[in-house]
């Protein structure tokens, strides 16, 4: 074993540009856009290999790996992909790709206006599920990919996956939906108002020209990913970690930190605030508010899954209220309804909906066992 | 039955001066204050017949009746507090007060500094649970009334029951402890925290004292409301209420109003922040983290408990998930093994934590038969 056994290593991320205009579910037509893109491993002679990882709200491109060895940090979802690991590289080619009106080097709000000659901003267009799949579907032919071997994704991701099967059903072999619902509830729409409203009216948002004004809405989407963060940790989870463990031996009387679990959450909001753009916080929730396959379908699940084709493997966790195994359950009722192959695996955890970026050992087992089972298939 | 069957009618606030100095948890001495106060019903000559109402949050003295014929609205608890309701203002002479530290004519944060000739602000002491009885007690003995025949709360109001039962054992005949917890979780810290987080980061705070700069931090307190609001309904509740019903024909693709939820948080979060003082928004929360009654008994709360001579009755609402029915039961649990006289109600409801506030038949008619044996103790 070397000191790199189990991690891709070092990679090096690409910029694909994409000159064909996109229309898009808002009725705009982008002209062009680039995608970020990280690739592991190989794809073989057959193109029979690749697997699509779909990320969720403030994901990208960075799956697996490090981009220099001086890094803290690994890809977010370096437990699940490299040689050996659950997604294997050694049998597969792994696509990551920061998604369009992401923040990380596709186009996106920070990308340069051709019509402008400044920064989109507020003006990029308002992005969905379905714009995402066919951006992907762009993607997997510049590599020269008829057929997905795997599309997989948590939370957004998820649904990203979903809208594959449904959208494109010849080109998704296995559809690996985790932690998602097949839409927002009332509740989760609800939170993710909140979240806009705190970004949209700090003054520093400037109606989303804040680049312009040289500053960031910091204080708004500080707001944000601090109310975003307790809804991601079960109670227990948030309960077991910090309990109402004191920062100082006994209450403060003031509104500095008494509680632990107050200077956690404000670091994750500071920490936030400082690397992700706004106005892609505000469309990745839209995205998220907006997706619902069913709608098209006289808002019959079951009637929207008729046609894929892929085999589905869907995951849920026991904590996670964000998007509770019952949203699981009505994703696995409409496929079986839809005489749909699946399998569904709920894990105990206590990680609540952040579960899905954990390694609970029920789930890294059961993504190694199914992703085995892919592995044979394309051998 | 006249028009006013069943409400107390018009009623008229006092303001009630305590010109002894206060000796406050934080260590600091309030030299005199205000409680804002109303009455309902008729002292009997025993003295035997008094309740206490104890408000939660954003409540007031203003607990039934109108302060005037053209009110749109009547006191906060109305559907419990009235002739033949169950709080029975024929049997029992009900108090209401405003919280020392609220924002409703008592002393708090609004109120005038003697020292400085200016409003408090933020410079009003951090108030405890513990000092709310306190100050409840010395407006109990301001009526005459050595023992309360109920003291009755909801939420926060539940804790200052508790609190009341543990410190003062002699003084209360019956708690009422209703949709309440014995301490915040970690979640419960965690959405307080943010709350205040957005109040404080607004720019128009200034350090709490908004008042002298002729403005008020209206963005903070509306998230602050917005999400708090969330947290006070059932997912469910809010489900059946708006589902994903939108306010247009279709999605918008903005980030003016798609769904009707959003609509609905964002006019509750508007009308809040202009009614509602910030610093008291702050203070009640810091109330809210800091009531822990277990803590100084080696964080046993039977042990707690053990002096109490108070009858309980402990109530719970089944989605409630701010105090979910599990957080009553450690209350219940523990006054079981300190041997105590409990009785418990869990309601199914699908109002969330506001079910304290609403008329779920189980409830009402719970709190009709129990006031009801309490009547006839008094009689």
């Amino acid at each position: 074993m070397t000191k790199n056994s189990g991690s891709v290593g070092l990679v090096r991320p690409q910029k694909i540009a994409f000159e064909q205009p996109l229309a898009l579910q808002n009725g705009q037509v982008l002209p062009r856009f680039d995608l970020m893109v990280e690739t592991y491993g190989t794809l073989n002679a057959a193109k029979s290999n690749a697997v699509l990882i779909c990320h969720a709200l403030s994901g990208n491109h960075h799956v697996a790996g490090k981009h220099a060895d001086s890094d803290k940090h690994s890809g977010w979802w370096d437990n699940m992909v490299g040689p050996g690991k659950p997604i294997d590289t050694n049998v597969f080619f792994v696509i990551g790709l920061n998604n369009l009106g992401g923040c990380h080097g596709s186009s996106g709000p920070l990308s340069n206006n051709p019509e402008t000659g400044k920064a989109y901003g507020a003006d990029f267009p308002m992005i969905t599920v379905k714009d995402w799949v066919q951006t992907q579907a762009r993607l997997a032919d510049y590599f020269g990919i008829n057929v997905w071997a795997a599309v997989i994704g948590g939370s957004l991701g998820g649904m990203q996956t979903m809208q594959w099967a449904i959208d494109m059903p010849e080109r998704v072999r296995h559809a690996i939906i985790i932690a998602s619902a097949p839409k927002l509830s009332t509740q989760n729409i609800a939170f993710n108002d909140v979240a806009r409203q705190a970004i949209i009216t700090d003054p520093d948002f400037y109606a989303g020209h804040y680049q312009e004004h040289q500053t960031l809405p910091r204080r708004g989407l500080r707001i944000a990913r601090m109310m975003g963060h307790i809804t991601y940790l079960s109670e227990d989870g948030l309960g077991k970690k910090f309990g109402r463990a004191l920062r100082n031996d006994d209450y403060q009387f003031n509104y500095d930190i008494d509680f632990e679990v107050e200077s956690y959450l404000r670091y994750q909001g500071d920490k936030f605030a400082e690397i992700f753009d706004a106005n892609t916080y505000l469309l990745m929730t839209k995205a998220l508010d907006y997706f619902d396959p069913a709608v098209d379908f006289d808002d019959d699940l079951q009637a929207a899954f008729k046609h894929i084709s892929a085999k589905c493997f869907v995951v849920s966790f026991s904590t996670d209220w964000r998007f509770s195994p019952e949203r699981s359950h009505e994703i696995v009722r409409a496929l079986i309804a839809a005489e749909k192959s699946v399998q569904y695996l709920e894990v105990l955890s206590q990680h609540g909906h952040d579960a899905f970026l954990m390694e609970d050992a029920a789930y890294m087992r059961g993504m190694h066992v199914y992703m085995g089972k892919i592995a044979k298939e394309v051998a």
